[in-house]
């Protein structure tokens, strides 16, 4: 998707040899008409599949899910990564490991919003080791509910997330597969 | 906005009688076709004010914020409750006490993020106290920004919230005001 690796050349910000800090765009500021142009791309390249729900993971997945979701016309459901007080339904929980920040979460998702008739396409803002993306389809399937596919904003392909996910089985859809960082630019695969 | 009251009526779940649940197409499954709609209305009500940026917190007021943010074409902020790892940059930070939760935590935002010349539109999905409204609006004024109003998706108008920030000189437009909450059914000013 070119308007969003342009965006990624001009507006992104590389940290280290594995961080890129796209926060005034996606992470922090967020670039309404862009997520809807990312939406419907997650629409265009899942448009041969039956999708019943949307699910990601707060915060940063929210916003292109919901455009995907506004497109597709169904509704979207995002994991906590913390229990909320006003949950006192059965949960599906996995635990999370972030490698950015060194830390694990347990994400919870209220066991109404998945039945087994639902066809999910999960979304998420970034794919490096596949650790949210895993716990999510680990959740879909707890509820004997069928992965759709994978919808990723920004892949890390130097990292293995997307060949891990790829070789268990599911369809892997980035719209920015970086190869590396070199020179302080992004290379794209 | 009758649309979100009904919905309020056929969706919700009082849990006492201060808490109403409503993660059924706002906090948790998200109706992104409802979101549109809240959006527009926002927009509608703030059709008189110059906006330059919208400002919500994480996680449930980015979905409603996204939405309105397309139809003003102006990018949206969140802030964060937990400093996240890939920011470097110096952030306002104010202090937020959740009663639901009974937990302080520290927002943060990139300083980047607000100027001196923006025009902010507060969103949140709830008011209640108020004290996350609040740390929004100590956040603007700490970047020598203007609040231009704050946008409510459902006060409960039996908490202090929405008094105390029109005292303090706020406009605050509520999508749905609840007067209480009376045999199981919600009660709308």
């Amino acid at each position: 998707m070119d308007l969003l690796k342009q965006r990624i050349q001009t507006d992104g910000l590389i940290l280290n040899d594995s961080l890129l800090k796209v926060d005034s765009f996606l992470n922090q500021q967020i670039d309404p008409e862009l997520m809807m142009k990312i939406g419907e791309e997650f629409a265009n390249r899942f448009s041969n599949e039956k999708i019943t729900k949307i699910l990601t993971i707060e915060s940063s997945g929210i916003a292109v899910s919901v455009m995907t979701g506004l497109i597709l016309k169904v509704p979207v459901v995002f994991a906590r990564k913390k229990k909320p007080t006003t949950t006192t339904d059965d949960v599906y929980t996995t635990k999370v490991y972030s490698y950015t920040k060194g830390e694990s979460n347990i994400i919870t998702i209220s066991k109404k919003f998945l039945s087994p008739e639902d066809h999910v396409l999960i979304i998420d803002d970034f794919l490096a080791n596949g650790e949210a993306a895993a716990g999510l389809t680990k959740i879909v399937e707890q509820a004997n509910a069928k992965v759709v596919g994978i919808g990723i904003v920004i892949e890390k392909s130097f990292q293995p997330g997307a060949r891990k996910l790829t070789e268990a089985g599911y369809r892997v859809e980035s719209l920015a597969r970086i190869k590396a960082f070199s020179n302080g630019k992004v290379q794209f695969l």
